[in-house]
């Protein structure tokens, strides 16, 4: 094993720190959060905090770094108090990091990429056409994260729409079968498959698969 | 698309809300975390939300539910200010799910799975044995999300041992080198292989692979 110091990790230079810190919490999640500004304009941006909170209520949270890239979704999130979440899928990886080039809030990220949007009934902001599980949120709450001057976004889930293929038994999502992609690091983009499943595990007793 | 409406997802009964919303989210990391009691047994807790909250200062935060199955996990890292995260890696998940079984404070899921403590020079909390990525951490703070009453806990990473092949040009952790696993939902466990990885965004410029 390699060995690293907090010092030594401390006076990387930036980005062999970034790639470090970015992948050393294992894989994460790959959404696109989708926002409009007050003058109707859609923002598209990738994010890979978005975290499950809860299930009763139903929330969803994830980190902001107010002051770079992603601020336009912030903006858009408090003017207007709704956004989508949109699962990224292996057919979009390109067009969805393309996502995180700093566009100015006169654009759309919908006209630089091949993304397209996708309208539901009553829901005035758009969702991304053919992500297989799409969320739509409200904010709630925000925290600042003081250690680091982050924002921790806390928002509900208000409605969802999802791929039928998608949906197992007690609604478990098998994401797989969509090809949904999960990220490591910065900018890599991986396609996960189905190993296993296990019952809910008692002392004791072995864990059993439940494929 | 199948449509659920937030009402629709309150009234569902306890599992079906709990499979549907756990992976609404997409997939999330998998992580073993150990702690020791001050009686000095080790305790081990599979969580799935541990994220990336910022490089510099590198840190991790992770969200806890008092009042469920992973006390003894809060409990310890508010008596001795440290714990270990360990990266699942395929060969670990049918234990590594196991560990989520509610065994007292006084029983080690070391002594009940095939789990292995590894120690490190100077460090008092075990890691897990043949975890390719294993993260010493340093308990900073926490916030209540009063939201739903879990704490998003914040930690500094202080540490870092990491299976050489890993280390990617630029420290880039390449974790499907070593069959690292995903979360999908509650119980399920995927791997996820390397699709692409592309160059920082810039606007108009088309995004390119790196691999």
């Amino acid at each position: 094993m390699i060995e690293l110091s907090k010092e030594t990790i401390q006076n990387l230079p930036k980005i062999p720190r970034l790639n470090l810190i970015n992948s050393c919490t294992g894989y994460k999640s790959a959404n696109l959060i989708v926002t409009k500004t007050i003058e109707g304009i859609s923002n598209v941006a990738i994010f890979s905090s978005i975290t499950h909170l809860g299930s009763d209520p139903a929330l969803l949270g994830f980190i902001l770094r107010p002051t770079t890239v992603p601020r336009n979704t912030y903006k858009n999130i408090k003017d207007l108090g709704y956004f989508t979440v949109n699962h990224v899928t292996e057919s979009m990886i390109v067009d969805a990091h393309h996502s995180s080039a700093s566009y100015d809030e006169t654009v759309s990220e919908f006209d630089k990429t091949n993304l397209e949007e996708e309208y539901h009934d009553g829901i005035t902001i758009p969702f991304v056409k053919g992500s297989p599980v799409q969320i739509l949120c409200k904010y709630l709450n925000e925290y600042e994260i003081k250690e680091n001057g982050t924002i921790h976004i806390i928002a509900s889930i208000e409605q969802l729409f999802i791929k039928e293929n998608l949906i197992q038994a007690e609604n478990w999502l098998r994401l797989d079968l969509e090809n949904v992609v999960s990220i490591n690091g910065l900018d890599a983009y991986c396609v996960p498959k189905l190993v296993d499943r296990f019952e809910y595990a008692r002392p004791n007793i072995p864990t059993k698969s439940i494929l």
